[in-house]
């Protein structure tokens, strides 16, 4: 099931999505958007912002879901994604989603859903929110519809997840065989897993960079506020007084050093921590300095993009339809293998 | 929550669906279409063939589906729906309904389907078949999106059902609620039942007549195949010989004759049964007397819209687009109310 990306030429498909959780930092960067990035240019790539996903756990209260599905559109467009060379659209835009979604739910077993291992895991793990509906216990089976709509008959189709998300493509994988022996078709394509290089990214206080730890740094900071919430940021416990050597390997600020900053830079920080060569701060400074330059140009495309809000509808419209057809496609098989009756065009 | 039917004048939408189980009997016919019928004009209707319920428990074996929904449709024109009068479609037609049900899911808790009374009683009663899949558990709450859809704010909204349904109507009301409570709207209308009569019609083996016991007269029966079915027909079992006086009270062919012969014909049937003055196979033949006459013209439509197949695809095409816009503005509605983006159009 494992892949690895092949440097070029387009083979296939991709097809990913991210929950509007509103403006990306880091970690999400790193996680994802930057292979997207480069996924671009390589194959026929499907990215969309999974606005009914997010509904799954937070359907008390969606006040954000809009805005939070802007800021990811706008975020996307300003790290790269370029709509010219790939398909970007917001999930809920393309009703077949829910179609799929529909058909899937009568051929799969509640078990397997309940199996789901992170079903379990987040109605323990997630507290304050209610995870007992109907489309909680569903949402793999939305994810499975979001992927099999954009396969074809002898294509490959791709999904670019990290470990954690293997078992989701399994199910997805399972109910694609299911579909396709009992209408004896094979018009559901088991995607593939592309397994991604996704650095876990240290958030300020050391732990995982996440939006619920309150320890990101945001794609859109202005260098003043990335200046700001590095400087008080976690380093080598063990480096007390300043002329204590440090040791970069269990030092959090050198983990973003190795994933933004200059060989040169990280091996300048590298002598001078374990010489006791330079303090924290400048170590700080520098990757202040790296970060800060990889999001400059980001943010100057942002920026762009902001003044032209009819531009990002109009991108984000494109994609819809351009989705819809492709969608289209699929559901048109998929009720032909069932035997439904088919509608007008 | 009971209503009873207007005389007059269009107050209100009402809408029903019917599985495509195939071709219609008599016990179809006096227990839902003999009523729209009539409703269709009192009411602005919408009428539909419930394709993706059909999947809920025959997923593993749908060949049957597309015919079914063809003959369903010719019944219905064939009953007398007048699509100048209604809007007939099919439901897989109109996206928005998998679209509302996939909103409808995130808001309902799974114990609220778990206590659908239908469905451990289904769970038990239909053997043969896997119920245990995500689909059958939602199928209520696709109900709910199937009549939510077409609710207006200001406008009742009427569900014309047997008693045996008022749970589901129930449930959808309740769904309605926690909806509009949740996004503070009044988008979604709680829908009335509409009870309507419908006499339970015995088959020709003194049972309920229904498509599983195999004791039917469908709509489309020729006159001598009527008059085939009802010769056997359970009788007065008291009624031994031709000379035992029988008592129609007791006798299914008397209940037919109750639906279908006139006052007259069901006078001399009394008498003639009580006082030992007819006997069974002379009875029977007034009933098919009256069973054929009320079903010949049905019988005369059928045979002309068979004969312009491209006639009845264009009523169903019809009626989808014009159900779909319906659906659409509710359901641009329900996306705004949840707070979600809004779609090109
Ligand atoms: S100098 Fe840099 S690498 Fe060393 S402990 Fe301080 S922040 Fe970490
Ligand atoms: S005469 Fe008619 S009503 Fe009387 S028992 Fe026979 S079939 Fe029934």
């Amino acid at each position: 099931m494992k892949e690895t990306v092949p440097n070029n030429s387009p083979t296939g498909r991709v097809l990913s999505g991210m929950r509007p959780t509103g403006k990306l930092h880091l970690g999400n960067y790193m996680g994802a958007l930057h292979n997207w990035i480069r996924l671009q240019h390589q194959y026929d790539c499907y990215f969309f912002i999974a606005d009914w996903h997010a509904l799954t756990t937070d359907y008390a209260d969606p006040s954000q879901v809009r805005q939070n599905t802007l800021d990811v559109a706008l975020d996307w467009l300003a790290a790269g994604l370029d709509p010219e060379n790939c398909t970007i659209f917001v999930q809920s835009h393309v009703k077949q989603h829910a179609e799929l979604h529909l058909a899937l739910s009568m051929i799969t077993p509640l078990g397997w859903l309940e199996r789901v291992p992170t079903y379990k895991e987040q109605q323990e793990n997630i507290t304050g929110k209610d995870l007992t509906t109907y489309g909680f216990l569903g949402y793999p089976l939305l994810q499975s519809a979001d992927i099999l709509l954009y396969g074809t008959p002898g294509q490959p189709l791709h999904v670019p997840v990290g470990q954690d998300q293997v078992a989701h493509v399994e199910l997805t994988r399972e109910v694609a065989r299911r579909f396709n022996s009992l209408y004896r078709t094979d018009v559901l394509r088991e995607p593939q897993v592309l397994l991604t290089p996704s650095p876990k990214l240290p958030g300020t206080d050391g732990r995982k960079m996440s939006k619920s730890y309150g320890n990101t740094i945001l794609l859109t900071d202005p260098e003043p506020v990335i200046r700001q919430k590095l400087k008080p940021m976690v380093t080598d416990p063990a480096r007390i007084r300043r002329s204590d050597p440090g040791n970069p390997e269990v030092c959090p600020v050198f983990d973003l050093h190795k994933v933004f900053s200059s060989g040169e830079t990280q091996q300048k920080a590298r002598e001078g921590c374990t010489t006791a060569g330079i303090g924290c701060i400048e170590c700080k400074g520098w990757l202040a300095d790296a970060v800060v330059a990889d999001l400059a140009p980001m943010q100057e495309r942002r920026a762009r993009y902001e003044a032209e809000p009819a531009l990002v509808q109009d991108i984000l419209n494109t994609g819809a339809k351009r989705a819809a057809l492709r969608a289209e496609e699929t559901m048109h098989q998929v009720r032909a293998a069932i035997g439904l009756s088919e509608p007008a065009q």
